[in-house]
Order: structure tokens, then C-alpha cells, then sequence
């Protein structure tokens, strides 16, 4: 546990959530300030953050989770789509530091939609450029 | 392989791409509209779509595969954050209906705003409702 995490607080009882789900190693509960209202966040119960901090293991266990969630939510909310999101470090919106798996029922007059601004690469070689980095990088050249 | 899927005509070489990885079972390439420089695809080799319909193991290997694009987009790009994102459905937002995770490095200053709208439930116990229908469902009374 983390003693300044909200997360883990919520973990160890002592901040309420409303629970969906939960065994030895995960936990499902609502997020207070839904998307769309059904907004769920799946999350372990030991601290780790950000994605690439945790291990692959519980990587699994997590993923198998929202997997469930989403099943869940067009089950029971009859919703028409899911939106799976994971934010990691501030620049990338988190807010709060403990891996959470955000899962967000969708329904196709929800009136939401996310500010997906997608660009171009000014050329190919660009791109190539950019590929190059991330390759090397996952080769271990990086 | 799905004979209309864009993604499996990429996985099969129909259709190009920018390969950042590749094994016999998960393909990373490069978004040719980026949300942000870098914004990279995680996809299976075989075709599944949504989450819910594809088997527990290939989201291991998919989540796994986003966590080293992470690393290596925080390596080699020098990224601030990573943002890992995954739709299912047209009301979610999803175009190609073959399962894919986004995996958008962030920076401070990259200008991007995700549109997270965050709402609140009318009451507690509206918030309860809908954690009451999700659990059921996962408990299998949904």
C-alpha cells in the first residue's frame, strides 16, 4: 500500500467506493464522475504505476477483468459499445497514480465524443522516422 | 483472416504499413492518423473483435505488446505519458472492427485535450443502480 494513494485507500476501506467486483487481487468500482453513467475503473489491489511499471501478470489479470466489465455493461446496460482508456503520467490526463483500466459503456445517442483529433505525418519518411525509434527501442537499441 | 477487414489485409501484406513489430501471433505498426506523433496500433494476427469475443490469451499477448510499445515510446521518444486506448463499436468511437489498442505517446506540450467529460450521477443511489446491474451481470444474473 501506498499511504498517500487514493486508490489504495479505497483498496484498504478506509475512502467508500461502490463496488462491482473484487477478489484477492483486483477491484471493480464506479468512477464518481462518469463519461457515461455506468463508467467503470478496474484497478489491482497492490500499488504499481504507470503501465510499464507493472508486472505482465497482473497485466493479465487486469485485461481478463475489463474484459468481464465490458461483457457486463452490454449485458446489463444494453450498451452499444465499450471504450477501454489508460492513462498514463499526467501528460497523458491520469489523474490519480495507480493503474486503472477505465471502462466506459457507450450508447449510440450518448451525445459524448472524445476530441479524437487525428493529424498527418508531414511525409512518409516521417513516419518511417518515427517507426525506426520505437523499433530500435523495442530491439533494445533504443 | 476476414476477407473485407482492413487490418487482416495488413496483417496478410495486401494493404501496407509501417511495422514496428511483429511475431507470429501480434503485429505493431504505425497510425497513419496520429492523434499525437508516434501513436502506434497494437493488433492480433487473427481476427477478433470486440474485447468480449476474443479469448483471454490473445488479450495477454495484446496487453503485453502495448506495454513494450509504452516503454519504447517513453525511450526513444522521450514521451511525458502514454495513453492506451481501445474501442468497441461504432458508438464508441471504433472505425476498423478487427481488435487494435492505440498506444499514443504524450508530451507536456503536445496540444492534445482528450474531450473527458466527466458527468455526475443525479443521486447515490442512481450510481448504486448501475453498479447493482453491472454486478449482477458478472455474477452471471445480469
Amino acid at each position: 500500500m501506498k499511504t498517500d494513494c487514493i486508490f489504495c485507500k479505497i483498496v484498504h476501506g478506509e475512502i467508500p467506493c461502490c463496488k462491482v467486483f473484487e477478489d484477492d487481487d483486483v477491484l471493480a468500482f464506479m468512477d464518481i464522475g462518469p463519461v457515461v453513467k455506468g463508467h467503470t475503473l478496474v484497478i489491482p489491489k497492490s500499488h504499481y504505476d504507470p503501465i510499464t511499471g507493472t508486472p505482465p501478470a497482473v497485466l493479465h489479470r487486469l485485461i481478463e477483468m475489463v474484459q468481464k466489465v465490458a461483457a457486463a455493461q452490454y449485458a446489463a446496460l444494453k450498451a452499444d459499445g465499450v471504450n477501454v482508456s489508460q492513462a498514463n503520467g499526467k501528460a497523458a490526463g491520469q489523474i490519480v497514480p495507480h493503474i486503472h483500466f477505465h471502462v466506459i459503456p457507450r450508447f449510440l445517442a450518448d451525445g459524448h465524443h472524445w476530441n479524437w483529433n487525428a493529424k498527418n505525418y508531414d511525409t512518409t519518411e516521417e513516419m518511417q522516422a518515427f517507426a525506426g525509434r520505437i523499433r530500435g527501442a523495442l530491439q533494445g537499441k533504443g
